[in-house]
C-alpha cells in the first residue's frame, strides 16, 4: 500500500473515505497473514482511525493507543504504509506504538491501562509549555476494567486539563470482557437516552457522548466534530461500539482466536495445553484447587478447567494487581490458587507477590506463560525480567522447567508446596518425560570427568545446551550437564558435590539478577570460574525469538568458544 | 489495660462501651506516645471497631484493615491488650495485621487498597469450602482512590459471593484525600436523601447504606445490625463518617502530622527537607520541573514546593501506578517530572518504571525515601527490596547517596540526567557537604597500599564503614574505603584501576540482587575476593532499625572479623 498524504485523508469524500477503509482492512488482513500480529482489534479500530486522522492534526495533535494493538491503520495513515510489509520483522515497523518509530507515536504502549494516565500527562506537559494542538486516549473496554483507568480518571479533576478519551467498546479483552463496569458499559449501549451511569463519568470531568457506532463514518465523523468543539474546554469521553474483527468474518465470529496471530503456527507443543489438562486433573483430585486469570482464559489454556470447574475459575479481567491479591486471600482460606499469566504481565504484581503473597508465605502457584524471549510483539512483551524481579523476595520457590513433561511434573509436585511457588515456561516446546521431582533439586543430564560443567534452565537453554554438548564431543571433549531447574532455592547440595572447575550457566533472562548471578554468589570465593550466559541489559525489540536470542546473549557460538576455551585451560 | 472477653464487650451496656472507648483510646495514646505509631487514624477507628466487635463474632467472621493502620483497637479487643506495651517492639505486638500474630488477623496489611480483594478471596474460600462466617473490609476514603479498590469492585459479580465493606471516610489519606472520588464522597455525605452517586455502588453489586457517623456507637451499632441482616443475601458497602484523630485535640487539628508518630523525634536532619528546598531550586531555574506525590506531599517534604508552585506539583492520591505513567507522559511531552515516593510503596510501580519510563528512556526522576531498614512499622514497610529490583531493568540509572549533602549534589545534577534517575535515601541522616559529582562515578574516601577495598552505598553503610576503619587503624591495618554511590552505572574505571585482592561490599538492602552481586559480577574471573553484606534473604519484622540491620545482616563485629580475616591473608 503506498503512503497517503495528509490532504488526501482530509479531502476525501466519504465514499472515497470508505474505500479507503477497504483498503487498509486489506492491507492489514494481508500483513498480517504474511507477519502475524493483531487482526481483529485493528480491523475493529481502522473507521475510527480514519475519522481520527480526518477530524485532528497529526502529529501536533496527538493520541495514545491503550494496549497499541489497534494501532495499524495509524501507523499506515502516518507515512508507514510502504514500510508495513516490515511488520513485526527484526528492525521493521512494530505492532506496537514506539516513540522511536515515528513522531505521530507519542506515546508507546504494550500493556493495558496506560493510556489516560499518558494522556493526562502528554496534555498537562502542553499546558505548562502554553502549546496547542489535542491529545485523545483510545481505550478499550477490556483495559477500563484495570485499575490504571481508574486512578487516572480519578485525577482527571486534580489536573485540571483537558483530554479526548475515546472508549472503543467491542465487548471483549482477549476473552469477552467481564465484570460491574462491563455490565454498566452493556447496558449504556442498550439505551437509547443515556442512562443514569453517564453520570459517574460526569463526576469525574468528563463530559459524557455516545453511544456511536465506531465502525460507521457517517455516524462517527460528525460525533467526533463535536466532540472536538467541547474539547476546547472541557475533556470528554466518546463512547464508541466497535466490532473487533470487523470486514473479516472469520475474526468477527472468532476474536479471540483471532486477536494474536502467529505467522507460521507452531509445529510446537504449547505448554498452556498441559497447564489446562494438569489443573483438571489437580483439581479432580483436590477440591482446594482453583484457577484465576485475568481476561485470559484461552491464551493461556484455561478454558476446559473454566468449561469443567465453573465455580472454581475466576476471570477478573485485565486486573493482575487484583487477581494476585485474591489469590493470596483464597491461599489464607485454605484454597490452592493457580494464577496463570504472561511473565510481562505479572510485573504488574511485583507489589503484590512481595506484599501479600511471600509476605504471607502463602501457597499460590503462579503459573507464567510466555517467560524469555517472546519475538515479535517486542519490547513491551518480552518476558526476560521474571527470575530477577523474583529472585530477591523471601519464601518463594521459582521453577524453571526443561519441558512440557517436566512441566507437568512441577504442577503435580505444586500441592505439596507450603508457600508460593512460580513455573516459568515459554509458549511452546517438547512433550518429555513426566519424571517425579522434588522442589529445589538439579537434574543432572551428563556426567563426566571432564572439567566443565553447564547450568542450563529452561527448555530454550537445554535445547542450546544439549546441541553443544553434541558438537563438543565431536570435537573430542565434553562437559557434565545439570538442569538447573529451580532459581530458588538453588540445589546447594548438587552445587557442592559438582567437581568441576569451570561453570558456564545458561539462562533465557536478562543477565543481571538471574540464575548466573545466583550461581556465581553460591560459588563466590570457592575459586571456580563462573560464566554466564543470557540476555544483555537492554530492552528486547521485536523479531524472530531464535534471532533476537542469539543477537542478545545466547548465541551458541559465543558460548562454544568459551566451552573450548576453558577445555584448553584444562 | 487487661484483656476483655468477648462477652464484655458483647454484654456491656451503652454507656460502658462508650466507657470502654474512653478506655481504649487511652490507651492508644498512652502506648503510641511511648512506642510510636499511627495514632490519628486508629483514633479514628475506636468506635468502629467496638461496633464491628459487638454486633460479628471474631475469628469466625473475619475482618480485613485496608493499610492496617487502624487496627488497634481490634488488636485490644482481640487478647492482646497486655502485650500491647510492646507495640511495634522487637518481637512485640506489630502496628499492623499480622496473621501469625493472631488468628484474629486473617489477612496481613500494610500497603493500600488490598482489603476488598483480600476479603472476596476469604469470602470465596468460605462459599467453596461450605463454611459459615462473614468477612468484612474496612477501607478508608484515602485507599478508594486506589486502582485495586476499583478492580475488586468490578469483580464482585463475577466473584458471586457476600461481603461487607465499610468505607471508614475520614476525609483523609495521609494528606487530605483528592479527586473524582473524593467529590462524590463529599457530596454523598453532604446529601440527606442518598444521591444518584449511590448507584454507582450498586451497579458493582452492593447494597448501599450510609452515610452514618463513625464515631457515634448509639448510630453506628444499629446501621451494623441492618448492614449485618442484608449481608445475609447479598454485599453491602456501610458508608460511615469518622474523625480522624477523634478524641485528642491535637490530633484532630493536625491528622497529618500525627498521622505516623516516632517514639523519639529524630536528632538527625530528614532528606525529605532538602528534598523540598532542592526541587523548588530547580524549579526556579527550569521551567520543565514538576513534582508529583501520591497522597504523601508532607511527609516527603514536598509541602513547600506545592506552595511555591502549585500549577507544578500534583498529589494524584494513593495511586503510584497512575503517578509513575503521568511522570512518564509528562516527560515524553517535554517536562522533567519528580516522583517522590517510599521505598515500599514504589514495588507498586514497578511495571510501570519498566514499561512506561525505563522502556522509552525517559527523563524521571524517583526520589525514594525511607530506603533500607525503616524499623518500627515491619515487613511491609522495610525498603530492602529497591536495589534489587531496579539493577534489571534497562537503561535506568540508581543513585545512592551518602549523606544529604551528596542528596543535593545528585539532585542538582539530575536535570542533565537524560533518562531515568532513582535517588534512594533513608528518612534521616547527616547534612554533609555538597560536591558537585558526575552520574556513576564512586568517590575514593580513603586511600591506603592495603590489599582491602571496602565499597560501601549509602548513609547507614558509610557510617559503619567509617568507625570500621577507626577501628582497623587503632587495631593498626587500614582499607581503602569507596562511597560506592552508584549500583547503577558502576564506575568501571574507578573498579577496575583498584588494586586491592579484597574486597568487601555493604548496602542497606537484600543481599540478592543487590550492590554486592553488581560488583561481584564486575570482577568475576579477574581472582579477587568478594564478600558482601546487607539483608539475608527474609522478610523483616519490626524493631528498632539499627537492631534490625545489625541482626540481619550489616553486623559491625562480623564485617570487622572478616576485614581482619582479610588483613591476616595478606
Amino acid at each position: 500500500m503506498r503512503n497517503l498524504t495528509r490532504a488526501e485523508v482530509k479531502n476525501a469524500s466519504l465514499s472515497q473515505l470508505k474505500k479507503m477503509c477497504d483498503d487498509l482492512r486489506e492491507e492489514i488482513f494481508r500483513t498480517v497473514s504474511a507477519c502475524g500480529g493483531h487482526l481483529s482489534s485493528n480491523l475493529g479500530a481502522v473507521e475510527l482511525t480514519v475519522a481520527l486522522h480526518r477530524v485532528f492534526d497529526f502529529p501536533r495533535d496527538k493520541v495514545v493507543f491503550d494496549v497499541g494493538h489497534q494501532c495499524y491503520t495509524h501507523k499506515l495513515l502516518s507515512g508507514r504504509a510502504t514500510l508495513f510489509h516490515t511488520l513485526r520483522k527484526e528492525g521493521g515497523i512494530s505492532g506496537f506504538p514506539k516513540r522511536e518509530e515515528s513522531e505521530y507515536d507519542c506515546y508507546g504502549t504494550g500493556h493495558a491501562g496506560t493510556a489516560i494516565s499518558a494522556a493526562l500527562g502528554l496534555a498537562k506537559a502542553r499546558d505548562l509549555k502554553g502549546e496547542d494542538g489535542e491529545v485523545i486516549a483510545v481505550v478499550g473496554d477490556g483495559s477500563f476494567n484495570n485499575g490504571l483507568i481508574y486512578e487516572a480518571l480519578n485525577s482527571l479533576k486534580i489536573l485540571d486539563t483537558r483530554i479526548l478519551i475515546i472508549l472503543n467498546d467491542n465487548g471483549m479483552s482477549i476473552s469477552p470482557t467481564v465484570g460491574g463496569t462491563h455490565e454498566i458499559l452493556e447496558e449504556m449501549k442498550g439505551e437509547a437516552v443515556p442512562s443514569e451511569d453517564v453520570k459517574l463519568f460526569e463526576r469525574f470531568g468528563l463530559t459524557y457522548m455516545g453511544v456511536c457506532n465506531g465502525n460507521d463514518l457517517e455516524e462517527l465523523l460528525p460525533e467526533l466534530d463535536r466532540a472536538k468543539e467541547i474539547l476546547k474546554t472541557k475533556s470528554v469521553l466518546l463512547h464508541v461500539v466497535t466490532r473487533k474483527g470487523q470486514g473479516y468474518a472469520f475474526s468477527e465470529n472468532a476474536p479471540a482466536e483471532t486477536h494474536g496471530m502467529s505467522p507460521h503456527p507452531s509445529v510446537k507443543q504449547e505448554y498452556s495445553h498441559a497447564l489446562g489438562e494438569e489443573l483438571i486433573a489437580l483439581a479432580e483430585k483436590d477440591a482446594r484447587v482453583v484457577a484465576v486469570t485475568a481476561a485470559m482464559t484461552d491464551s493461556l489454556g484455561l478454558r476446559p478447567f473454566f468449561e469443567k470447574f465453573p465455580s472454581r475459575a475466576f476471570d477478573v479481567g485485565i486486573c493482575e494487581e487484583h487477581a494476585s491479591v485474591l489469590c493470596a486471600a483464597l491461599a489464607a482460606g485454605g484454597m490452592r490458587p493457580y494464577y496463570a499469566v504472561y511473565s510481562t504481565f505479572l510485573q504488574r504484581s511485583f507489589d503484590e507477590i512481595v506484599h501479600d503473597i511471600c509476605g504471607q508465605n502463602l501457597p499460590v502457584t503462579f503459573c507464567i506463560d510466555r517467560a524469555g524471549i517472546t519475538g515479535e510483539d517486542g519490547e513491551t512483551h518480552q518476558g526476560v525480567f521474571d527470575l530477577s524481579f523474583l529472585a530477591p523476595i523471601p519464601e518463594i520457590t521459582v521453577a524453571i522447567p526443561k519441558d512440557i513433561g517436566e512441566f507437568r511434573a512441577m504442577l503435580r509436585a505444586s500441592l505439596d508446596c507450603r508457600g508460593p511457588l512460580v513455573i516459568r515456561y515459554p509458549r511452546a516446546g517438547t512433550e518429555g518425560e513426566v519424571n517425579p521431582l522434588e522442589m529445589g533439586t538439579f537434574e543432572v543430564l551428563h556426567s563426566t570427568m571432564s572439567d566443565i560443567a553447564v547450568l542450563a534452565a529452561g527448555e530454550r537453554c537445554l535445547c542450546l545446551a544439549r546441541e553443544l554438548l553434541k558438537k563438543a564431543e565431536n570435537e573430542g571433549f565434553s562437559f557434565t550437564l545439570v538442569n538447573a531447574r529451580f532459581l530458588k532455592p538453588l540445589d546447594s547440595m548438587l552445587l557442592a558435590s559438582l567437581k568441576q572447575k569451570y561453570i558456564v550457566t545458561l539462562e533465557d533472562n536478562v543477565l543481571i539478577g538471574g540464575l548466573g548471578d545466583a550461581i556465581a554468589r553460591f560459588y563466590r570465593e570457592d575459586g571456580r570460574i563462573v560464566r554466564s550466559f543470557g540476555y544483555a541489559d537492554a530492552f528486547i525489540p521485536h523479531g524472530e525469538s531464535s534471532a533476537l536470542a542469539k543477537k542478545y546473549g545466547l548465541d551458541g557460538e559465543r558460548v562454544f568458544e568459551t566451552l573450548r576455551e576453558f577445555y584448553a585451560r584444562g
